[in-house]
């Protein structure tokens, strides 16, 4: 055994409370290199009269390692514990103090899972794991009120430039709910709505007002109250990292100087303030010396901008934040704001826009969920043409995987692009049946997906400003067929519960083959996927224990025969599987 | 190289703000396989301009690993990073996505530190670098006053039993405040003083009274005020997670049950509540029934216990609190707990009682430090005997320094025994050389030491009871050969402010060999510490660069020959050597 690839640690995704009652392990090893790892238990003040030694499951594998996991219900919320590791006839123990050849004498050394608090817990909202985002830039989604448009708003459908306006709106939202429930999503996200001059208003002037473009309060009031008669949720997009160089408290240091009673609400180096160098002397977001950025550790700030946050939860009844850069701010600012929020909105949504590993915000005091982009660049690298393989994709995914607690994958914010990427089909090099692939698999992983505006009826388009290209609403260049492909699917999604917190795990994904398989599993339900990422058709062989499956799409039985199943795959081509346990 | 060994991660010891400007990145390789490591470092929003490669440095090694450290100094508060590692001619990059034989594209897939927040930061106080502790089990140090020792005390020096009291107090440590000066400590931590039926005083009756055997409050304010014009600080212990069941909101759960407005202070299972049951019907610390679990999740035990915290802080003027059975406390209780005290005293001490890896504490917004029973542990299983050699025990040394921040190292309350272990020199076989080389240890190495009372004239004990002894007044009962030597490394550690700070790295520590040399490195000063941890004496030798060695007790000057220092050590003996560098 390779000793050096052992790891666990007592905290994070390692050893977390899943539930009031249920502690998750989590250990590694190199891979196939071990043939069982024990989890040896008790609890430090009586340790025989609690000890066990519980088997874990083999959770994942990536390149170098396995990943071995068990969920623990320890009889008085707390218990020590170590693991045993055998590999033919050799075993070892590994507890915190070390690892050894002969079992150490417990507790003393061992990890410790102190006691479960269930306040600490980390809980996302339920109604996240159950749903199917629609993200929305309002600019560019319908105009339903052409009076509202900014001056000089270009012709809808043009070509977006960096700047410049196309009129959408919030009574453009509302015109075409029917729409998005035909279409089967039941959650919104929108980019910023309040007051700003740009077009994607992530530079704010007034955190309290709706951009005058969009429409007005009782618009989005009553966009929400709309939503929700449908069921659908909406969460607004807080961009508290930095506000736009025309909010007035930069304006009144602009003015003022070092006499302004907002100089401490920014980070300034030098006064007088001087909005066009470069480098501007005060911190902004990255080099953009228009949007200035907010000091959040100052208490007016963090006042002010807790105030914002509950303000559009209480007057406007919206179900949760987007946290634009959420990574640049405090944490003690994200605590405060959890604590805030979820005081008026307990079920309020939290999803943090951080595009790497996002472990620190996910301990249960912060965010619910984060932008998942590693799941995006995974996937569309996959699926855009098979320069990896299956083996490395699912390596790639199971790392993804392991990652975070079980709780926050079934949370976590996948998405395939958003208006800061290019758009999903132009990555698939415009072949509609790799985005179908794509589709598929966001829609039976793990985690919330989110579909960004259009990407349902064919919209491309390469990075800003071209994938905010306007909605089509034109029937007849609107792709019906991928239209109603999404709805399929996501309608798939909505009839199995158990896709949204089964299991997963890949059955096959080898190297130098694109074709892989993936389970989702829970104690009623079992799914397989299979996927031919080739431009050849195929048959996939698998095992399969029981002959009792149903293709989850046409309802057709599919025969297993001498304890395989064989399906025939077209260029490109997927089946999905499944078959009912109880 | 054994790529499976590379280990980092974007949070606690692996990636950490040392201070507002500087961040400390560490990198875990295959111990002896790796040439070089470097961080490669960038700003993501403007990558060529601030691209910088950066040699990291060899911090410590275990049995498995090399570890590397550098500290980087961003020039906009943030950068993205990754990781080259050379052995020989093969030259790998690891970033966050994976590790590749190609430099990846940065910044996508690199590691991020987002920003650098003040607020984020850990800072332990300053002082707190600078102390030396004693620890005082009141009941046992000193009887002043006799007229309050409770009745039936015994006398002093009898052998003490896990009930029973022997009449110490406030006054008898005010009595002795000369000796403790003489001494040269700086700081005490007080086990319980607040009222409760026992003589350990874990199982409180009030949290807002001085138990009448030890005094009354005015006696604990002159004794803080008197010794804060000698220099010492004081450190109350804070008995948060458990109270005694003769606490008044339990005693109103007894006797009114479901209907007792303190039914919710604590975890009750079902009512009535019956004390004596073994299970108890609540939950307790361990399995003792007179001490109930607190719920400390509950806002008006939180409120309750936040007020004895800051009451004592502004009643009492005492400089921090040391938590008892800490980690069975939930987070939240204890950043709450942080963030009042430290709104009274910005630089009070807060130390928790967690036994193991308490890294989910020490991140900045819970403890400054922890009780570092590891350290003892592995400080005197080496210098009870040589069971385990330089090798290994510098291993496990190096492991627990690679666990924390450094600026947790700094100010982790390093100790040998408590009053929850045996004594000190009865661990290590009741031989006063053996306890000099774990005293040198303790006294130069990285942490803020703590001296438990009666160890310094040579108090003999097992386990509790034997450890809480009566302290020796007889001067000619008392080894001051001994008490003179603690004193002698204590001014050492005092007179030498690097000894606090400076960088801790074994220079040998050879498999078989139980002789190790180690040093401690800042700027302007160089120690090196040998010890002879054998019984027989031995000429010990090392490369040193130049001739300008010193020895730290004696003040005698040390010769290098050719390029070496040879030096005689004594059947468990050691030298200290330090030069000036400026």
């Amino acid at each position: 055994m390779l000793l050096e690839c052992f790891h666990h640690a007592t905290r994070s995704n390692w050893a977390y409370a899943y539930d009031e009652k249920t502690i998750h392990l989590r250990f590694r090893t190199k891979r196939d290199d071990v043939d069982e790892v024990y989890a040896i238990t008790g609890d430090k003040y009586d340790w025989e009269a609690h000890y066990k030694e519980l088997k874990m499951d083999k959770l994942a594998s990536d390149h170098f390692f396995d990943y071995w996991e068990i969920g623990i219900r320890p009889m008085h919320k707390r218990f020590s514990y170590g693991f045993r590791i055998r590999a033919g006839n050799e075993t070892v123990w590994m507890v915190e103090s070390g690892i050894s050849h002969e079992q150490p004498t417990p507790p003393g050394g061992y990890y410790e899972f102190p006691y479960i608090h269930p306040v600490d817990i980390f809980r996302a909202p339920e109604w996240a794991k159950e749903a199917v985002f629609y993200q929305i830039f309002p600019d560019r989604f319908a105009n339903g009120d052409p009076s509202n448009d900014p001056e000089g708003s270009k012709e809808w459908g043009g070509q977006p430039e960096q700047g410049g306006f196309f009129g959408g709106d919030l009574k453009g939202v509302m015109d075409n709910l029917e729409y998005l429930t035909d279409l089967g999503i039941n959650a919104i996200y929108f980019t910023p709505l309040f007051k700003s001059p740009s077009n994607h208003k992530y530079d704010t002037i007034d955190y309290m007002e709706i951009d005058p473009q969009f429409g007005t309060k009782d618009d989005l009031r009553r966009l929400v109250q709309e939503c929700h008669k449908k069921g659908i949720r909406v969460v607004l997009d807080a961009v508290f990292n930095h506000s736009g160089v025309e909010f007035a408290p930069f304006q009144d240091v602009v003015r003022n100087g070092d006499n302004s009673k907002y100089k401490d609400w920014f980070h300034i180096h030098s006064f007088p303030v001087t909005v066009d160098e470069n480098p501007a002397n005060y911190d902004t977001f990255g080099f953009y010396g228009h949007m200035p950025k907010l000091n959040t550790a100052n208490p007016e700030v963090k006042k002010y901008l807790l105030d914002v946050a509950t303000y559009w939860l209480q007057e406007m009844d919206i179900d949760g934040w987007r946290l634009d850069v959420a990574n640049e701010i405090d944490h003690r600012f994200w605590r405060d704001f959890r604590v805030a929020v979820k005081a008026i909105k307990p079920d309020a949504y939290i999803v943090g826009e951080v595009w790497s590993d996002s472990m620190l915000w996910l301990m249960g005091d912060q965010f619910d969920s984060v932008m998942n982009y590693p799941f995006a660049d995974k996937t569309l690298s996959f699926f855009s043409n098979c320069d990896k393989d299956g083996y490395m994709f699912a390596n790639e995914i199971s790392r993804l995987l392991i990652r975070y607690p079980q709780q926050t994958n079934e949370v976590i914010f996948n998405l395939l692009c958003s208006h800061d990427t290019p758009r999903v089909l132009t990555m698939l090099g415009e072949d509609k049946r790799r985005l179908k692939l794509a589709l598929v698999f966001l829609l039976t992983y793990i985690g919330t997906p989110c579909i960004f505006y259009g990407d349902e009826v064919g919209l491309r388009g390469g990075g800003d400003p071209d994938c905010r290209k306007c909605m089509e609403w034109d029937y007849d260049r609107q792709d019906r067929e991928l239209y109603d492909f999404y709805k399929l699917i996501i309608a798939l999604r909505k009839n199995y519960p158990m896709l949204r917190h089964g299991r997963f795990r890949f059955l096959k994904a080898e190297p130098g083959d694109c074709r892989v398989i993936y389970e989702r599993l829970d104690d009623e339900m079992h799914f397989t996927v299979w996927m031919n990422n080739t431009t050849e058709r195929t048959v996939l062989s698998h095992p399969m224990e029981t002959n009792d499956w149903h293709d989850a799409l046409s309802g057709q039985r599919v025969e297993v025969t001498d304890g395989a199943m064989n399906l025939e795959l077209d260029e490109l081509g997927y089946r999905i599987i499944y078959r009912k346990i109880i």
